[in-house]
């Protein structure tokens, strides 16, 4: 497929890097490419250096990779950002494409452990779709940090469990098929995207458990009998 | 222990079954105990026919079996509910207890699935504490449907998880110990009572999953990297 990923963070650089050894045309949008390109992507790493260690992966516009991608967009910024990273991608980019959107809607300002700019009755996924009713806004891969989301098999051999969301059955089945080459083998569909309200409202939960645990290499598996 | 359950619904029911089963002293507190005997439990069980199945435990008011409650007092009524049932119990009837809230702060006024009626930056295990500074408040429980609660091991043999969150270390303990006898094997503590916050908006994905699932019959375990 061709993908882009709208995010030059640790989830948008691990996603786009284990979709391009899957073997998937990836490019990476960013506010200011050349910005982005000028600064580092760790202590170690320049991201002229590592696009150089993922052949294949391009850093362009938001608009560019938008533009570029034919089936899936990945929004993986900030949850706080994600309406106007969306803009920036603008709306004929996105319409009639898969949206994947694995952000939370996570109140920076509120210290640690943040609090959820929007829940209970509403959700960051269904405020995407709102805002761009001709996107097909999937919502998954939220509930777990950026190794897991690539490598599930990382931890307890994948013995977790993945949620997705969504309005469009069809745009649900091209994450599940992005999700199984990842390794994610136990998927639930929740139902229509305001199931969202479910998987987001977890985050607090996630938040706690990383507290207790002080790691975040762990996952939730639904443990059920036959249903 | 001497235990008093606050609520006659199913949760109440299956926890002070599974207690005087263990071999503690339980009263189930009620506002009216007249009007709740006289009552079915079911269409197959009068509360004189269940009281009869479950030798010792006796059907009382609120305020006379916290007071009869030497060591722990369980708010099993609705979450909406929580702080007037107590408030029937008597502040003074509570004071230096342990109160475990296995309730959760579901507003029914919002059709299925029910929203929260308190979340984000507030829990129901707080407004509790607040309201009854002089108890030991403990959420636990809450995570899971009643049959599970007092039976874990009717699921995968038990391997899956339940949360604490409290204040005060032993009472957290004492808590524990009843988890335990239950047959909870992974206890995650997941500190103090304000993480309640985590394991009470964990509920809008249970509600989903309930939903996808067509059955109450699953509980989530945190699979994790050893610490």
């Amino acid at each position: 497929m061709t993908i882009a990923i709208l995010g030059t963070g640790m989830v948008g650089r691990t996603l786009a890097a284990r979709l391009a050894e899957l073997g998937h045309q990836v490019s990476i949008g960013t506010r200011d490419p050349a910005a982005t390109g000028a600064r580092a992507v760790d202590e170690h790493t320049s991201w002229d250096g590592w696009l150089a260690d993922h052949p294949g992966i391009s850093l362009v516009s938001y608009a560019a990779a938008a533009a570029a991608a034919a089936d899936v967009v990945i929004h993986a910024a900030n949850g706080a950002s994600a309406i106007e990273v969306l803009h920036a991608a603008a709306r004929e980019n996105l319409a009639g494409k898969v949206v994947l959107d694995v952000s939370n809607p996570l109140d920076a300002s509120t210290g640690f452990p943040p609090a959820l700019f929007v829940e209970n009755t509403d959700s960051l996924a269904e405020r995407i779709q709102a805002a761009f009713p001709d996107a097909r806004v999937v919502k998954s891969l939220n509930t777990m940090n950026a190794a897991l989301m690539a490598h599930p098999e990382s931890l307890a051999g994948g013995a977790h469990t993945v949620f997705v969301s969504g309005n469009d059955p069809e745009a649900k089945a091209v994450v599940c098929v992005l999700l199984r080459e990842f390794g994610h083998t136990d998927i639930i569909d929740l139902g229509a995207l305001d199931t969202a309200r479910g998987s987001e409202m977890y985050l607090p939960l996630w938040l706690r458990l990383f507290g207790a645990l002080g790691h975040f290499d762990f996952n939730i598996r639904v443990v059920r009998a036959a249903g």
